[in-house]
Protein backbone atom coordinates (compact mmCIF):
# COMPACT_ATOMS: atom_id res chain seq x y z
CA UNK A 1 0.00 0.00 0.00
CA UNK A 2 2.80 2.47 0.45
CA UNK A 3 3.10 5.08 -1.92
CA UNK A 4 6.56 7.25 -3.06
CA UNK A 5 5.93 10.49 -3.65
CA UNK A 6 8.95 13.15 -3.46
CA UNK A 7 11.15 11.42 -1.42
CA UNK A 8 9.34 10.55 1.07
CA UNK A 9 7.18 7.18 1.49
CA UNK A 10 3.80 7.65 2.57
CA UNK A 11 1.05 5.08 3.60
CA UNK A 12 -1.61 7.38 2.29
CA UNK A 13 -1.87 9.79 -0.89
CA UNK A 14 -4.27 12.92 -0.33
CA UNK A 15 -7.64 10.93 -1.86
CA UNK A 16 -7.13 7.91 0.71
CA UNK A 17 -6.96 11.09 3.31
CA UNK A 18 -9.78 12.83 2.39
CA UNK A 19 -12.07 9.71 1.99
CA UNK A 20 -11.23 8.81 5.51
CA UNK A 21 -12.02 12.29 6.46
CA UNK A 22 -15.37 12.22 5.09
CA UNK A 23 -16.40 7.99 7.00
CA UNK A 24 -14.75 10.37 10.29
CA UNK A 25 -17.42 12.98 9.43
CA UNK A 26 -19.73 11.04 9.12
CA UNK A 27 -19.04 9.17 12.29
CA UNK A 28 -18.45 12.02 14.64
CA UNK A 29 -19.33 15.57 13.09
CA UNK A 30 -17.68 18.30 12.24
CA UNK A 31 -17.04 19.75 15.72
CA UNK A 32 -15.33 16.48 16.47
CA UNK A 33 -13.10 16.15 13.48
CA UNK A 34 -9.65 17.09 14.45
CA UNK A 35 -6.39 16.45 12.75
CA UNK A 36 -5.32 14.06 15.80
CA UNK A 37 -8.26 12.39 15.28
CA UNK A 38 -8.30 11.67 11.68
CA UNK A 39 -4.39 11.13 12.16
CA UNK A 40 -5.45 8.56 14.95
CA UNK A 41 -7.89 7.02 12.35
CA UNK A 42 -5.10 6.57 9.71
CA UNK A 43 -2.32 5.61 12.53
CA UNK A 44 0.02 8.22 11.21
CA UNK A 45 1.32 11.11 13.54
CA UNK A 46 -0.70 14.27 13.18
CA UNK A 47 2.25 15.97 10.83
CA UNK A 48 2.18 13.33 8.19
CA UNK A 49 -1.07 15.12 7.28
CA UNK A 50 0.48 18.27 6.63
CA UNK A 51 2.69 16.34 4.17
CA UNK A 52 -0.52 16.64 2.19
CA UNK A 53 -2.64 19.62 3.34
CA UNK A 54 -0.85 22.45 4.95
CA UNK A 55 -3.97 23.37 7.53
CA UNK A 56 -7.28 22.17 8.13
CA UNK A 57 -8.94 24.06 6.19
CA UNK A 58 -7.22 22.99 3.36
CA UNK A 59 -8.41 19.21 3.90
CA UNK A 60 -12.06 20.82 4.78
CA UNK A 61 -11.90 21.86 1.61
CA UNK A 62 -10.85 19.03 -0.37
CA UNK A 63 -13.32 17.00 1.55
CA UNK A 64 -16.14 19.71 0.45
CA UNK A 65 -15.25 19.28 -2.63
CA UNK A 66 -15.38 15.57 -2.61
CA UNK A 67 -18.77 16.32 -1.23
CA UNK A 68 -19.95 18.22 -4.05
CA UNK A 69 -17.99 16.27 -6.74
CA UNK A 70 -21.25 15.03 -8.04
CA UNK A 71 -22.55 18.28 -8.98
CA UNK A 72 -19.43 18.50 -11.10
CA UNK A 73 -20.78 16.13 -13.89
CA UNK A 74 -24.02 17.82 -14.39
CA UNK A 75 -25.08 18.10 -18.11
CA UNK A 76 -25.11 21.33 -20.13
CA UNK A 77 -28.73 21.45 -20.37
CA UNK A 78 -29.39 20.87 -16.56
CA UNK A 79 -31.95 23.72 -15.53
CA UNK A 80 -31.25 25.93 -12.42
CA UNK A 81 -34.04 23.40 -10.27
CA UNK A 82 -31.85 20.61 -10.70
CA UNK A 83 -28.40 22.11 -10.62
CA UNK A 84 -30.12 23.46 -7.04
CA UNK A 85 -31.28 20.12 -6.31
CA UNK A 86 -28.03 18.34 -6.97
CA UNK A 87 -26.04 20.66 -4.88
CA UNK A 88 -28.83 20.30 -1.97
CA UNK A 89 -28.74 16.85 -2.40
CA UNK A 90 -24.88 16.43 -2.15
CA UNK A 91 -24.88 18.74 0.69
CA UNK A 92 -27.34 16.31 2.52
CA UNK A 93 -25.45 13.22 1.59
CA UNK A 94 -23.20 13.84 4.47
CA UNK A 95 -23.61 14.55 8.59
CA UNK A 96 -22.52 18.14 8.86
CA UNK A 97 -22.24 18.25 4.98
CA UNK A 98 -23.39 22.10 4.57
CA UNK A 99 -21.47 22.92 7.33
CA UNK A 100 -18.20 22.05 6.01
CA UNK A 101 -18.94 23.30 2.62
CA UNK A 102 -20.18 26.35 4.10
CA UNK A 103 -17.35 27.14 6.60
CA UNK A 104 -14.66 26.34 3.89
CA UNK A 105 -16.73 28.60 1.13
CA UNK A 106 -16.49 30.89 3.89
CA UNK A 107 -12.91 31.30 3.42
CA UNK A 108 -12.83 31.12 -0.56
CA UNK A 109 -12.02 27.42 -0.60
CA UNK A 110 -13.26 24.18 -2.23
CA UNK A 111 -17.31 24.13 -3.89
CA UNK A 112 -15.89 25.28 -7.23
CA UNK A 113 -17.47 22.81 -9.03
CA UNK A 114 -21.25 24.07 -7.73
CA UNK A 115 -20.31 27.45 -8.27
CA UNK A 116 -19.80 26.59 -11.62
CA UNK A 117 -22.84 25.00 -12.15
CA UNK A 118 -24.95 27.66 -10.93
CA UNK A 119 -23.14 30.59 -13.16
CA UNK A 120 -24.08 28.21 -15.65
CA UNK A 121 -27.58 27.93 -15.23
CA UNK A 122 -27.91 31.74 -14.75
CA UNK A 123 -26.14 32.60 -17.40
CA UNK A 124 -22.99 34.05 -16.59
CA UNK A 125 -24.58 36.30 -13.83
CA UNK A 126 -21.84 36.21 -10.77
CA UNK A 127 -24.03 37.91 -8.25
CA UNK A 128 -27.30 36.30 -9.05
CA UNK A 129 -24.76 32.26 -8.72
CA UNK A 130 -23.36 33.50 -5.55
CA UNK A 131 -27.00 34.51 -4.07
CA UNK A 132 -28.52 31.16 -5.33
CA UNK A 133 -25.51 29.88 -3.27
CA UNK A 134 -25.73 31.27 -0.10
CA UNK A 135 -29.74 30.25 -0.19
CA UNK A 136 -28.77 26.54 -0.73
CA UNK A 137 -26.34 26.35 1.95
CA UNK A 138 -28.66 28.35 4.51
CA UNK A 139 -31.60 26.15 3.45
CA UNK A 140 -29.36 22.72 3.53
CA UNK A 141 -27.62 24.00 6.77
CA UNK A 142 -30.96 24.74 8.92
CA UNK A 143 -32.02 21.80 7.51
CA UNK A 144 -28.97 19.01 8.82
CA UNK A 145 -29.76 20.85 12.27
CA UNK A 146 -33.26 20.36 12.46
CA UNK A 147 -32.44 16.95 11.48
CA UNK A 148 -29.90 16.03 14.00
CA UNK A 149 -32.05 17.92 16.81
CA UNK A 150 -34.70 15.65 15.99
CA UNK A 151 -32.25 12.74 15.94
CA UNK A 152 -31.13 13.39 19.36
CA UNK A 153 -34.66 14.48 20.87
CA UNK A 154 -34.05 17.87 21.25
CA UNK A 155 -37.51 18.71 19.20
CA UNK A 156 -40.34 17.35 20.36
CA UNK A 157 -42.24 14.96 17.69
CA UNK A 158 -45.03 16.39 18.09
CA UNK A 159 -44.25 19.99 17.35
CA UNK A 160 -45.60 22.00 14.98
CA UNK A 161 -42.61 21.27 12.59
CA UNK A 162 -42.63 23.22 9.46
CA UNK A 163 -39.50 20.70 8.13
CA UNK A 164 -42.69 18.92 6.34
CA UNK A 165 -43.33 22.44 4.25
CA UNK A 166 -39.33 22.41 3.80
CA UNK A 167 -39.44 21.43 0.17
CA UNK A 168 -41.83 24.08 -0.73
CA UNK A 169 -39.38 26.52 0.67
CA UNK A 170 -37.01 25.28 -1.33
CA UNK A 171 -39.28 25.67 -4.42
CA UNK A 172 -40.00 29.15 -3.20
CA UNK A 173 -36.34 30.33 -3.27
CA UNK A 174 -35.45 28.11 -6.81
CA UNK A 175 -38.48 30.19 -8.51
CA UNK A 176 -37.49 33.43 -6.83
CA UNK A 177 -34.15 33.12 -8.93
CA UNK A 178 -35.84 31.90 -11.88
CA UNK A 179 -37.74 34.69 -11.94
CA UNK A 180 -35.05 37.02 -11.81
CA UNK A 181 -33.34 35.53 -14.60
CA UNK A 182 -35.74 35.24 -17.01
CA UNK A 183 -36.41 39.29 -16.62
CA UNK A 184 -33.45 39.96 -17.85
CA UNK B 1 -31.81 43.73 43.73
CA UNK B 2 -33.44 40.69 44.37
CA UNK B 3 -36.68 40.06 43.14
CA UNK B 4 -39.51 37.57 44.66
CA UNK B 5 -41.25 35.04 41.83
CA UNK B 6 -43.00 31.93 42.16
CA UNK B 7 -41.98 31.35 46.02
CA UNK B 8 -38.08 32.16 45.13
CA UNK B 9 -35.99 34.70 45.49
CA UNK B 10 -33.66 35.32 42.55
CA UNK B 11 -31.15 37.49 41.92
CA UNK B 12 -31.67 37.79 37.97
CA UNK B 13 -34.69 38.41 36.15
CA UNK B 14 -35.54 36.68 32.24
CA UNK B 15 -34.36 39.92 31.14
CA UNK B 16 -30.64 40.58 32.76
CA UNK B 17 -29.84 36.86 32.01
CA UNK B 18 -30.40 37.33 28.34
CA UNK B 19 -28.39 40.76 28.38
CA UNK B 20 -25.42 39.30 30.13
CA UNK B 21 -25.47 36.38 27.57
CA UNK B 22 -25.26 38.50 25.00
CA UNK B 23 -22.23 40.10 26.70
CA UNK B 24 -20.53 36.79 26.85
CA UNK B 25 -21.35 36.14 23.35
CA UNK B 26 -19.87 39.01 22.01
CA UNK B 27 -16.94 38.22 24.27
CA UNK B 28 -16.37 34.50 23.85
CA UNK B 29 -18.38 33.61 20.71
CA UNK B 30 -21.35 31.02 20.10
CA UNK B 31 -18.90 27.63 20.78
CA UNK B 32 -17.76 28.82 24.04
CA UNK B 33 -21.02 30.01 25.57
CA UNK B 34 -21.89 27.48 28.11
CA UNK B 35 -24.38 27.31 30.44
CA UNK B 36 -21.86 27.12 32.91
CA UNK B 37 -19.80 30.04 32.27
CA UNK B 38 -22.94 32.36 32.08
CA UNK B 39 -23.62 31.48 35.92
CA UNK B 40 -20.50 32.33 36.83
CA UNK B 41 -20.71 35.36 34.60
CA UNK B 42 -24.36 36.23 36.77
CA UNK B 43 -22.59 34.89 39.82
CA UNK B 44 -25.02 31.84 40.27
CA UNK B 45 -25.58 28.96 40.52
CA UNK B 46 -26.05 27.06 36.63
CA UNK B 47 -29.23 25.37 38.71
CA UNK B 48 -30.59 29.39 39.04
CA UNK B 49 -30.74 29.90 35.01
CA UNK B 50 -32.92 26.58 34.66
CA UNK B 51 -35.61 28.85 36.90
CA UNK B 52 -35.62 31.12 33.87
CA UNK B 53 -34.97 29.02 31.08
CA UNK B 54 -35.93 24.67 30.66
CA UNK B 55 -32.70 24.56 28.46
CA UNK B 56 -30.02 26.41 27.01
CA UNK B 57 -32.08 26.22 23.27
CA UNK B 58 -34.82 28.12 25.43
CA UNK B 59 -31.99 31.01 26.16
CA UNK B 60 -30.63 31.19 22.90
CA UNK B 61 -33.97 31.89 21.41
CA UNK B 62 -34.43 34.59 23.82
CA UNK B 63 -30.79 35.73 23.06
CA UNK B 64 -31.77 35.44 19.01
CA UNK B 65 -34.98 37.47 19.55
CA UNK B 66 -33.36 40.23 21.78
CA UNK B 67 -31.03 40.61 18.94
CA UNK B 68 -33.29 40.68 15.93
CA UNK B 69 -35.89 42.78 18.28
CA UNK B 70 -34.72 46.10 15.91
CA UNK B 71 -36.64 44.16 13.46
CA UNK B 72 -39.85 43.92 14.97
CA UNK B 73 -40.41 47.74 15.10
CA UNK B 74 -40.62 48.12 11.01
CA UNK B 75 -43.01 50.61 9.62
CA UNK B 76 -45.91 48.56 7.92
CA UNK B 77 -44.66 50.57 4.73
CA UNK B 78 -41.30 48.78 4.78
CA UNK B 79 -39.97 47.95 1.48
CA UNK B 80 -38.24 44.33 1.11
CA UNK B 81 -35.12 45.57 0.75
CA UNK B 82 -35.59 47.81 3.82
CA UNK B 83 -36.60 44.61 5.92
CA UNK B 84 -33.92 42.17 4.78
CA UNK B 85 -30.82 44.92 5.16
CA UNK B 86 -32.47 45.29 8.88
CA UNK B 87 -32.41 41.90 9.60
CA UNK B 88 -29.08 41.45 8.13
CA UNK B 89 -27.46 44.46 10.23
CA UNK B 90 -29.08 43.05 12.93
CA UNK B 91 -27.37 39.92 12.63
CA UNK B 92 -23.91 41.50 11.90
CA UNK B 93 -24.14 43.40 15.37
CA UNK B 94 -23.21 41.00 17.42
CA UNK B 95 -20.37 37.81 16.99
CA UNK B 96 -21.75 34.84 15.83
CA UNK B 97 -25.46 36.47 15.48
CA UNK B 98 -25.86 34.44 12.28
CA UNK B 99 -25.39 31.47 13.84
CA UNK B 100 -27.10 31.74 17.27
CA UNK B 101 -30.15 32.48 15.11
CA UNK B 102 -29.33 29.80 12.29
CA UNK B 103 -29.49 27.31 15.42
CA UNK B 104 -32.69 28.32 17.31
CA UNK B 105 -34.65 28.95 13.81
CA UNK B 106 -33.49 25.65 13.23
CA UNK B 107 -35.48 23.98 16.40
CA UNK B 108 -38.47 26.87 15.35
CA UNK B 109 -37.13 28.97 18.21
CA UNK B 110 -37.24 32.92 18.65
CA UNK B 111 -36.81 34.79 15.22
CA UNK B 112 -40.36 35.03 15.21
CA UNK B 113 -40.39 38.82 14.44
CA UNK B 114 -38.36 39.11 11.74
CA UNK B 115 -40.63 36.37 10.08
CA UNK B 116 -43.28 38.40 10.56
CA UNK B 117 -41.24 41.25 8.53
CA UNK B 118 -40.63 39.22 6.20
CA UNK B 119 -44.11 37.63 5.58
CA UNK B 120 -45.32 41.49 5.56
CA UNK B 121 -43.48 42.34 2.39
CA UNK B 122 -44.17 39.16 0.60
CA UNK B 123 -47.69 39.94 0.72
CA UNK B 124 -48.18 36.56 3.40
CA UNK B 125 -46.53 34.14 1.05
CA UNK B 126 -44.84 32.17 3.89
CA UNK B 127 -42.40 29.70 1.58
CA UNK B 128 -41.27 32.63 -0.17
CA UNK B 129 -40.77 34.82 3.51
CA UNK B 130 -38.56 31.50 5.26
CA UNK B 131 -37.05 30.65 1.87
CA UNK B 132 -35.55 34.93 2.15
CA UNK B 133 -35.16 34.28 5.88
CA UNK B 134 -32.84 31.10 4.98
CA UNK B 135 -31.16 33.43 2.20
CA UNK B 136 -30.39 36.20 4.98
CA UNK B 137 -28.74 33.37 7.30
CA UNK B 138 -27.10 31.68 4.80
CA UNK B 139 -25.81 35.36 3.47
CA UNK B 140 -25.05 36.95 6.87
CA UNK B 141 -23.36 33.40 8.46
CA UNK B 142 -20.46 32.82 5.48
CA UNK B 143 -20.30 36.91 5.84
CA UNK B 144 -19.41 36.41 9.69
CA UNK B 145 -17.29 33.52 9.34
CA UNK B 146 -15.51 35.39 6.46
CA UNK B 147 -15.12 38.13 8.90
CA UNK B 148 -13.88 35.66 11.69
CA UNK B 149 -11.04 34.11 9.45
CA UNK B 150 -9.83 37.46 8.51
CA UNK B 151 -9.61 38.70 12.21
CA UNK B 152 -7.76 35.47 13.19
CA UNK B 153 -5.29 36.28 10.16
CA UNK B 154 -6.68 32.64 8.64
CA UNK B 155 -7.03 34.36 5.21
CA UNK B 156 -4.48 36.17 3.86
CA UNK B 157 -4.93 39.97 3.16
CA UNK B 158 -4.13 40.28 -0.25
CA UNK B 159 -6.29 36.95 -1.31
CA UNK B 160 -8.74 37.38 -4.15
CA UNK B 161 -11.75 38.11 -1.41
CA UNK B 162 -15.46 37.87 -3.12
CA UNK B 163 -16.01 40.02 0.57
CA UNK B 164 -15.99 42.92 -1.56
CA UNK B 165 -18.60 41.82 -3.86
CA UNK B 166 -20.83 40.98 -1.31
CA UNK B 167 -23.32 43.89 -1.25
CA UNK B 168 -23.52 42.72 -4.86
CA UNK B 169 -24.54 39.56 -3.84
CA UNK B 170 -27.29 40.75 -0.87
CA UNK B 171 -28.70 42.51 -3.60
CA UNK B 172 -28.83 39.91 -6.44
CA UNK B 173 -30.41 37.91 -3.61
CA UNK B 174 -33.25 40.49 -2.61
CA UNK B 175 -33.59 41.24 -6.67
CA UNK B 176 -34.43 37.65 -7.28
CA UNK B 177 -37.22 37.60 -4.49
CA UNK B 178 -38.35 40.90 -5.54
CA UNK B 179 -39.11 39.77 -8.45
CA UNK B 180 -41.37 36.49 -7.75
CA UNK B 181 -43.32 38.74 -5.83
CA UNK B 182 -44.02 41.18 -8.24
CA UNK B 183 -44.98 38.31 -10.90
CA UNK B 184 -47.76 37.22 -8.53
Amino acid sequence: MAEERNERPLRHDRHSVVACALRLLDDVGLPDLSMRRLATELEVQPSALYWHFESKQQLLAAVADRILSAVGELDPSTTLEDAAQAILDALLTYRDGAEVVMSTYALRLGAHGAQRALLGVLDGDQSAADALFEFILGHATLLQQRMHAQSIGAVAADAADPAEHSDEVFQAGLHAFSAARSRH
